[in-house]
């Protein structure tokens, strides 16, 4: 911590007093704009800057989270920030030659949810991928049940902005949209085109009317899914992922029995990337002299 | 049961005394075969039938199972067999159609695994489906979890068939196959054919050569998929569906690194049905007299 030794305390301990509350740390930037005469490049821990993120969130930090530190040391002094919605090797590799040491993912870093990687230890993708983090010192932060407990829903935010949506929104449900009167193809190639996706999957036919939209990034699960269904009434879902046996079954079966029902499936990453991307002007102003950069890991999939 | 008074127990009580261990009732068929003169109609109910099915799998019944009766009564007499991979509202209407009430499915009913229906109670598409099964005294058994424990796999054996692929199968692993060597692309197209799918979704290189092939049908999870890879280290792993956050991600990070696997995502239900439809011919000499047909279930998605 460079700017440890402020001329003037005072000055700035009313406002901290709110803001620290989750710190065990004076954050570094508040101690810097209270000094006077040359400013010396502001500086954060990995720690400091979850601390600030957190301060936003409410009711955090939470007891039960997936949203720990993957690699790094929370103390290390952060060269710049990446956020990303994987931590993919190429994502790693891009936040390396940007000489940023802390990338904030969305998604788990290891295959599974609770990134657990005991049952990896002798996997030589998973030790690649660790000896690369540790080489270069990357620390990486799951930040997904916080973003998505942002008030309003740091991921549904960035969506919604870059859907252009953002006045068409309930205020009864953030999550439903009473759009203007279109066809489910149209609807679908609008999306397509706003999100950069080249391919979506669809239970529904594309000649349907729809208006009212239920927006469901990510992959919120089956009884989720259907049980916001049920509370929405939509014309269209549009949600990240599915499994097979569970919502797109439901709204199958619901056309069957001539309810006019339609499910778009965007894939994972594109129905949540535009909210990791938002982070960027919600964080920067945040951490002043440390540069935050949008890293695309891009959707996986070519189809065939 | 039509067939109860059997002229002679004694030539077949030897055959039973194997057969029946499941069972508590004397399968009728076998009795009308022991009835000299006219023949009436063979008769089974909804358990004989079970009964019969579960005889060939080995540890059957297992005490803890997804393979649960979801609608019917055990007692009832069968009219006719349908083997599907759901029942669909449209698989219960062709099947009441073709005077079947029995239906064998290989995935749930009620839109999760377990089948729960207390948190559906209310649903009108659930309330649909189960007074549609209801009216029609439609049973519904699941043929999950004994399939698969059949020997060989039940699922697999059906899809080797229909993938003409039984002979290059890896005697150490009846996962894994060595093809003569082709490129990704051409064995996507001949999977694409063989399996009647319209498309696939795939991580890799089309171009890249491709001999060992990891073939994992179904959604067996993240970890089991990717502990099957680093036990098989295939080229190519065909599978029916995938969480994103893990196999994907997995295969992303392994051809980051240079690894050249690949990873095909067939679609769940195209990449088991096969092996419902070969449950025809393997269960049609066990229940003479009635009528067992496949009905295909089909893929909900098209593709935009």
């Amino acid at each position: 911590m460079h700017n440890d030794q402020p001329t003037s305390r005072r000055t700035f301990v009313s406002t901290l007093a709110k803001a620290a509350a989750t710190s065990m740390f004076l954050p570094a930037p508040l101690l810097s704009h209270a000094r006077p005469g040359p400013v010396s490049q502001p500086s954060f821990s990995v720690q400091q800057v979850m601390d600030l993120m957190l301060k936003t969130i409410p009711g955090a930090p939470f007891a039960k989270t997936v949203d720990t530190l993957k690699s790094g040391d929370p103390a290390q002094r952060v060269t710049g920030i990446v956020s990303a919605m994987f931590a993919t090797t190429d994502v790693i590799q891009r936040a390396i030659a940007l000489k940023a040491n802390f990338i904030i993912v969305h998604e788990p870093t290891f295959y599974n949810h609770a990134d657990e990687t005991d049952w990896l230890k002798n996997d030589p993708v998973f030790r690649h991928k660790h000896e690369l983090l540790t080489k270069h010192g990357i620390a990486v932060w799951r930040f997904h049940d916080y973003w998505h407990a942002h008030q309003p829903d740091g991921i549904r935010t960035g969506m919604l902005n870059t859907l252009g949506w953002a006045s068409h929104v309930d205020p009864a449900n953030p999550n439903v949209l009473t759009l203007p009167h279109t066809t489910l193809g149209a609807l679908i190639a609008q999306t397509k085109t706003k999100l950069g996706i080249r391919q979506v999957r669809v239970v529904g036919d594309l000649a349907q009317s729809c208006q009212r939209i239920l927006l469901l990034p990510g992959a919120s699960g089956g009884r989720n899914q259907i049980a916001a269904i049920e509370k929405a009434k939509p014309d269209v879902v549009l949600c990240g992922e599915v499994s097979e046996w569970e919502t797109p079954e439901y709204v199958r079966d619901a056309r069957q029995q001539g309810q006019p029902l339609a499910l778009v499936v965007l894939g994972h990453i594109l129905s949540e990337a535009a909210g990791m991307e938002w982070l960027v002007p919600w964080l920067q102003p945040k951490v002043p002299g440390i540069k935050v950069t949008y890293v695309a890991s891009g959707n996986p999939f070519v189809y065939v």
